[in-house]
């Protein structure tokens, strides 16, 4: 291990796409739901859309357009455009709410749980995401995540990459920022964990927007480990 | 279990007393440092000292004479206060950082960890506690203890019995209040969370204060539960 990550206490974990495959999820739930609905939906992209609305309407919210709103409620917003945009219009209410929940049910990567578990044995893990509280805990028990515990965006009322979620997760641990390390397959949530003085781990994620399309997957020598996946992670802390 | 409790999807607990002894763990770790020290305390009245001027610190917080302040440093405000009254002088600062940090290693109660991992099979378990998120973290960490997250009077910077910290607890869990259930060996806090439409479980806890020195122990029907222990409470859940 480098021996400036020894006094590492916690790692804090972006969720969606570090942690659990919202893609891949979401297209095989709406897949099943649209053959037992008999409509037609490219679920794939139904799962893009949706995803697309993420950062617009955190933004609403950022510029004080909206006030503090949980993202279930800005999930649901986005899903009643993305069902007319789909021509999905045969829904109940009953049918929205519970479609919206998927994303308490999104499926881990498969290196997920081993790589925690691994992990857990050294760190304090936390999430750190702007999923709100309900949503990761519920996601947490479907999907065995073994968290220490639970911080979101919502505790702070602030979303990524707002400095006060990572400053706000550092005074809640009792730690210093250089004690929490920050792990996402998103090279912007580190930076913006880096500029507080948080470390950073790039865990590479190359199917979160489907096979074929590859986000950025460079290594950089500017974040503290560039990992393949959480077990890889473990190691090169040396676990 | 008693019909009315089939909606109960959540367990929150208070900490201190009730998850853990409070009073031995803190009268151990006194009495070896004095002994160490040559020092001579009172190690169990030292543990009652400081715990006397836990409830007066938070209502100097709830009445606004102190802006929002953890209890790491309230417990902190109050030791300096003890160790006067006790004529310790002898003790460095790092000595009392140390001490003070014996709330983050307070010692379960003998059915604790076994009746949280039966509970934890059938509902989310979180504390809610006044004590701050570092402090419950690390006593989980040096415990044991299963929470699948830590909720605590920090996180909504009201103190219990203040109604906010139950109605807190039931926006961020995404409950309804009765869907709730608080777990406590005492009746004020129980009857707070009543107060706000939380389901109710008394969990005895004869010796919190020492033995022969007994709490209001009277089971009341006014409570859900009664129970004599957290073994005893998941059996009264069904578990």
């Amino acid at each position: 291990m480098k021996p400036e990550l020894a006094g590492v206490k916690a790692l804090t974990f972006d969720v969606f796409g570090t942690v659990v495959d919202w893609r891949g999820s979401i297209a095989r739930e709406v897949r099943a739901f649209a053959q037992e609905k008999k409509l037609r939906v490219n679920a794939s992209k139904f799962a893009d859309a949706w995803r697309s609305g993420y950062r617009p309407a955190m933004n609403r919210v950022a510029n004080g357009e909206l006030p503090w709103t949980k993202i279930d409620v800005l999930h649901r917003m986005i899903l009643d455009e993305v069902l007319l945009k789909f021509r999905v219009t045969a829904l109940s209410e009953a049918e929205k709410v519970q479609l919206n929940r998927v994303w308490h049910r999104l499926k881990p990567w498969p290196d997920t749980v081993r790589g925690l578990k691994l992990l857990k044995k050294k760190f304090t893990l936390s999430t750190l995401s702007n999923g709100n509280v309900a949503l990761l805990n519920n996601m947490a028990k479907n999907a065995g995540l073994p968290w220490d515990l639970i911080l979101s965006a919502e505790i702070f009322h602030h979303y990524k990459p707002d400095p006060e979620v990572y400053l706000g997760a550092a005074d809640i641990l009792g730690l210093q920022p250089q004690e929490i390390m920050m792990v996402a397959a998103h090279k912007e949530d580190l930076r913006a964990a880096a500029r507080q003085g948080l470390r950073t781990a790039l865990v590479l994620r190359p199917n979160e927007y489907g096979k074929g399309r590859h986000p950025d997957l460079s290594p950089e020598p500017a974040f503290d480990i560039n990992a393949k996946d959480f077990v890889d992670l473990a190691a090169q802390l040396g676990i």
